[in-house]
């Protein structure tokens, strides 16, 4: 291992790309690898290197981190043909930061375990704007040693860094908040349509409820956009709705019946179909007075 | 009218007693009037007056107020026989606490001022130690000269005073505070049960999220309760459930479809109906996870 420990980095989207830019700049070497090599060549621009295959990038690397964008991604690119499985070495440690179902991320932990690598899932919070200037929220499920380890390469992406507990665990967390999240995005948006359909300033009912228990992040962030109907993204719906997808098979998994988890994955999902680029809090724009 | 106006009110309750003796120390004159006699006794006893019927307070105060349980309450003791319709004298402002129909404010205000007394309906939230405190919130509906002219006397009860817009309009600001606020536990009560049910501690999933999108008052507060499982009131799970019915009621009126609140009002029924006097936030309780 040299002085920086060689980060092998797949998934380049618009998270993925500023993370592995934070690292180059945080002096670790990168390796870097991208569905579309297009972003590839900007990032061996600025420093980085590239391989032939996850099962390439992973043979040369110390930590082996993927940011991809739905389950099946990552199970592709890990446990497929000249997947990082393939390639990973003894002592190097594997961290998915993808925001996927948590029974992959246990089955992942379990099979890297056996071959004595150690896997974290670390999915992240606070969008495009925390990836660039390296504040994301990162939720961590994991052997603890190896948290402890490649806890300097997380300080280079984000802030608040939690363990949360043993693999999995990360990835529940993130379900919680996406959870949250959503529901609480809805009761704000009923109560502002209940306000404007009954013909008071929805405005002026938000600025009353903010000092007391009806107080969020999401009245003050996304009850303003819904005041302005500025719904350009911020998160996209259709991104929203595949995690809730991931809250509604946690749900399962856990012999669970969650009534507003439910409620919200079909309502995200009726929006996500009609809009699918538009920002969550336009779940808004579902609410309006039936005329009879 | 005296130095400092005479004000009448009516609802000695876990809420209006001390609601009125805020106003007895800050030098009002207090007739007051209550269902059951002892808590007038109190009153008395602590410098107020009394009288026969709300008709006969109203005919001496300058100020009416009210503070009962529900909407047919406020309807019986102010247009019922000897009610305080029958006894407000012109130049009077009428001031209505409850949380109720916005409908019957309205529909009292559009009497009233018939009568030549502006109505306002003020209703709070903040609870018993709001009300104790005199830091209640307060969201008010109605005329805004008579709402300037008895702004003292509020002030006396509460800090945060907000005018919403015409009469109904503090009822419908309040229902949105109350359907925000259930939406919300069950999000919060949801999250915690994933977290717990699928192997995760939910104080650490609670922890990780209070600092980003996922924050709000209740997951501060009531998050708290749950991972307690203390849940002595607080708010009792029966009276966030009149609520939601008048948020149901409202809805109607305003012919809006609100799924979340629908939904919100069937759990805390339910709850309401096992354990009416438990605080709101055992909606957690409801939640577990089903063994085949």
């Amino acid at each position: 291992m040299s002085a920086q420990p060689a980060v092998g980095f797949i998934g380049l989207g618009i998270m993925g790309l500023p993370m592995a830019r934070n690292l180059l700049r945080a002096g670790y070497p990168v390796c870097a690898l991208n569905r579309s090599p297009g972003r590839v060549a900007t990032l061996v621009a600025e420093g980085a290197t590239t391989a032939a295959s996850p099962a390439a990038l992973a043979a040369i690397s110390d930590v082996v981190l993927t940011m991809l964008p739905d389950t099946p991604d990552v199970e592709t690119v890990v446990l497929g043909v000249d997947g990082v499985a393939a390639g990973i070495r003894p002592g190097a440690v594997f961290i998915d930061m993808s925001t996927i179902d948590p029974a992959l991320s246990r089955r992942l932990a379990d099979q890297l375990r056996a071959a004595g690598i150690p896997a974290l899932d670390a999915p992240v919070s606070g969008g495009e704007k925390g990836a660039i200037e390296a504040t994301l929220s990162i939720m961590v499920g994991g052997d603890e040693a190896a948290f402890e380890r490649i806890l300097p390469i997380l300080q280079a992406l984000g802030k608040n860094i939690t363990r949360v507990g043993e693999a999995g665990a990360g990835q529940i967390a993130k379900a919680c908040n996406q959870l949250i999240v959503a529901v609480t995005i809805e009761a704000v948006a009923e109560a502002l349509a209940l306000a404007s359909a009954s013909g008071v300033d929805p405005a002026k009912v938000r600025a009353a409820l903010l000092g007391g228990f009806a107080q969020s992040r999401i009245l003050e962030v996304h009850g303003e956009r819904m005041l302005n109907a500025s719904y350009a993204p911020g998160f996209k719906a259709k991104l929203h709705k595949k995690d809730l997808d991931i809250v509604i098979a946690a749900e399962h998994d856990a012999h669970l019946r969650l009534p507003a988890a439910e409620l919200l994955r079909e309502r995200m999902t009726e929006l996500a179909e009609r809009s699918p680029d538009t920002d969550h809090s336009a779940l808004r724009t579902l609410l309006a007075p039936v005329t009879a």
